[in-house]
């Protein structure tokens, strides 16, 4: 059972045939970490409801030994509670965007953005496995081995993904109606990465 | 370890940290279905390595009760092994297409699809959980709820995904220049769904 939306009815799952995902280590017995990715959707409002702030705690344990620290959807409202975002810009998904922007203090939430960079923190909006996530993603893999890295070139030509690459293009601020979204064009065209040679 | 290729060398992924995946059910005591997806990735390449077919056999076995059978990636090369493809349309990964066309007998595999629907066989090109998997199920959830179904439009603005409905469109099969690919556009706009009245 999963709250719909914060503070709304559960929607009842049971009839959902999923396999059990077992995790590998404990937040006490976790190996040193280089990037650190922590996804959404509604578990972060589950946590909170049940004033677990067992994954806040672990952020700020380890956020100074990670070289990045990204977030997916909604899990950027559990950065936010660790108070890592204080003083930053950051962004989440725009159907939650009012329940998310209520944490942390001083967070610049910007409300149209794709995704967000701020120094080592990486912020995305739409639910972690979504596109959004995967434009993030394809950004921040240029970021560290670059546009023209053959296997970078070769993994998004093998998932068959065409990502947005702009940050700033982001139609759901506006179909969500997000306080002070961008009068953007809702249209964005993609085209696989690796093709400029071919029609530029 | 996985082969990163059929017959070719094994990717090491031991440096990788993954949780486990359980299953809830075997091929021996799964409930009655009403669809079935078969995913896709380098997992029938493996099997087929090791001459395990338990897949074929249990698709087999349910396919008469089934609605429908869908597969994602590499998963048409189980159903074409199965025998389930014969005489049908179909299509997969471009990436791994030589591969993939061994299979079955009778088949028509569709060189420029981004999936194919042929009775209640529906195909997909792309790795399982990318973007042409989603594609094809946003048309297959269009084809059994509606396009103006408001649960439909209210998931995929909540994931934040806007999908590329033409069937047709498919750069990947120019990219890996699958024999036979039709002359297509490189690119493709895309928009959130359910925003006809805001510009059409």
């Amino acid at each position: 059972m999963v709250p719909a939306m914060p503070g709304g009815p559960v929607m009842d799952l049971g009839y959902m045939l999923q396999p059990k995902l077992v995790a590998t280590h404990s937040f006490s017995d976790a190996p040193a970490l280089d990037v650190l990715l922590v996804p959404g959707g509604f578990g972060p409002v589950t946590l909170e409801q049940n004033n677990d702030t067992s994954i806040e705690t672990f952020l700020r344990r380890r956020f100074d030994q990670l070289e990045y620290l990204l977030s997916v959807c909604t899990g950027s409202a559990i950065l936010a509670s660790s108070g890592l975002l204080n003083g930053h810009r950051a962004t989440s998904n725009k159907a939650l965007w009012s329940w998310v922007t209520t944490h942390g203090e001083n967070v610049t939430w910007v409300p149209s953005a794709r995704w967000t960079e701020d120094g080592k923190i990486w912020t995305s909006s739409g639910v972690a496995s979504d596109a959004a996530g995967i434009d993030m993603m394809y950004a921040f893999l240029k970021h560290l081995y670059g546009e023209d890295d053959p296997n970078l070139v070769a993994t998004m030509n093998a998932i068959e993904y065409t990502p947005h690459t702009d940050p700033h293009w982001d139609p759901f601020s506006i179909v969500h109606d997000v306080p002070g979204h961008a009068n953007g064009n809702l249209e964005s065209c993609v085209k696989p990465v690796g093709t400029h040679s071919r029609d530029d």
